[in-house]
């Protein structure tokens, strides 16, 4: 039994606590949100996880000193944007050479950086823990589904491979199988960058046209990630793996992904402030394209279909415009793709 | 405009012999079956594509010569079982140099020869032609959306880089977007290979599985391919791409695919012979399984999900027993995968 403190008590934080938890872990979850906590610890339902039933052994706080202390591991599992300003939170409470867990996926617009590079960042500010042991963990994975013990794997990601090791250890269960991948970098790229090729999935959608063209944006769309990654000094074959073309797959091809809802509508001829307003929460594509632009400008990497959803999205083009341009490249060789050694 | 002559008329060759018309060129089509000929010329439909309109140029032959003689391009587009037989009728008046384009997908079992080979075999005996130029058409492409123009990538394969660039200026069009690809042995394993991942993605829909255990499937299993086709000497990118990955995904998140239909039955319970009975046509996964199975033998390569398969569909195990030994190997790294250079 390992003691394990989440931070974030959203869909995905929730159905980790909960497998943590059935799988014979001790479980803190706290959220900075204290109504949250006071509905999750009474009613033992999550809104948006109707078929879970919250264990209960499953404990909640709203300290962040209790959550952080004497564990041994931390999850954070907060909506990206609030990664930043958690870590400074925890940062007092953190313990020297903690493993940390990040789940949440995206790149921050101004540095450029990853969520365990924001994390190495924040909590490396004075007052905070030395020696801190960074894991991510990405794949496949609808919370939906972990939270109904479907079958699911995951890629637990570190530069300490016995980190890695420890995290794939814990949440290792008849249910859930992880494989360890040293290039954490090109794990974190795959989840921020997904969301962009799954809007332009939507899009493509939305137009009318059907699984050809979407199998299509998906292998092409992860090949200009993988392009991306090789130029940031990731390993190619993490792009091939759960974590890169695996996790784009479960985003592209799925309703519950807002990415795809979005872009259909966006492809129906809507606009796409009125695209979001509709589906009503974040749409991570639209805002991970400013950094996606940004590191393909840096890296000087071809990336068409990243530029082409930006056109749709920020520069007005009309998507059936977008498209045919996009068709109407000049005749290419498939290899090489800009990425082998 | 070129010259194209097609041998079969079924959903693919008409799909493509349609496109290749309304593009341009003059198409010849021949079927083996002389009823099918009669039907098409004069209803100008095909039944399995029902809103697809046959143009009036586009005219039939019930002579294998016709269709032969004077072509720029030569499409075999009969069932990879039928290939062989259809060469060595063919091989009388196929000219010297021809450019041969194959869409058939499949392993023969007693050669483990792909369809390209078996037609330099077959061609290759005496009274043939010398010096025939092998392109395979391959990548993520039902012919219900080509019937209907909606947009399609596809990988002109073959080892002489002129015959797959001429072969993608012809296909080109804009709807269609043709990359060329020199790794022909990879691009031709892919598709045979592919089909007994989705059969076993279907199983596990049909075990009620979710989005989560077929992106691990659909990428695991690509990564065993992989491992086999590197092996056997074929560049790890091209599985990747349109023809590896990109093909796996529109065969296995799609209903119109019999593998996954047929899995689906036999994941819910049904014996393998009463799931083919159901489905009521080939499924090429079940035929596909002998070859795997001994070329991932011959070349001492592991390959979990394909002989897990193997075990549900010709061995009595039950599906649920299966996953359940596949989700309880030794933990692994997810890198190297076995096919790195």
């Amino acid at each position: 039994m390992k003691r394990i403190g989440i931070l974030g008590a959203g869909t995905w934080g929730m159905a980790l606590a909960r497998m943590l938890t059935v799988s014979g872990n001790d479980v803190l979850v706290w959220s900075a949100i204290e109504k949250e906590i006071d509905s999750l610890s009474t009613t033992r339902k999550h809104p948006n996880l109707p078929q879970m039933k919250i264990p209960d052994e499953l404990r909640f706080t709203k300290s962040i000193e209790e959550v952080c202390k004497d564990k041994d591991i931390l999850l954070f599992a907060v909506p990206s944007v609030f990664v930043r300003s958690t870590a400074a939170k925890a940062r007092p409470y953190v313990a020297d050479g903690q493993i940390i867990v990040d789940v949440a996926k995206g790149i921050e617009p101004d540095t450029l950086y990853t969520m365990t590079e924001i994390l190495a960042d924040e909590l490396g500010k004075e007052g905070g823990p030395k020696g801190v042991r960074l894991v991510a963990l990405s794949g496949p994975t609808h919370a939906e589904e972990v939270a109904i013990d479907l079958p699911t794997t995951i890629v637990s990601a570190s530069k300490d491979m016995e980190a890695a090791a420890f995290v794939q250890e814990v949440f290792t269960n008849n249910v859930m199988r992880v494989y360890t991948n040293e290039d954490i970098k090109g794990v974190e790229l795959s989840g921020a960058m997904k969301n962009v090729i799954a809007l332009g999935v939507g899009i493509s959608t939305g137009l009318g046209y059907g699984d050809n063209a979407r199998a299509a944006l998906i292998t092409r769309g992860i090949a200009e990630i993988a392009r991306l990654g090789v130029a940031m000094g990731c390993n190619v074959h993490t792009f091939a793996g759960l974590a890169g073309i695996g996790d784009l797959i479960v985003t592209a091809t799925s309703m519950h992904s807002r990415n795809n809802r979005a872009g259909i509508l966006i492809g129906k001829g809507e606009t796409p402030e009125n695209a979001v307003k509709e589906v009503g929460m974040v749409v991570e594509g639209m805002n991970a394209l400013p950094a996606a632009l940004e590191l393909a400008e840096r890296y000087q990497v071809e990336m068409p279909i990243v530029q082409t959803v930006n056109a749709i999205v920020n520069k007005g083009m009309s998507a059936a415009e977008a498209v045919k341009s996009l068709m109407e490249r000049g005749l290419k060789n498939e290899l090489p793709q800009g990425y082998e050694k």
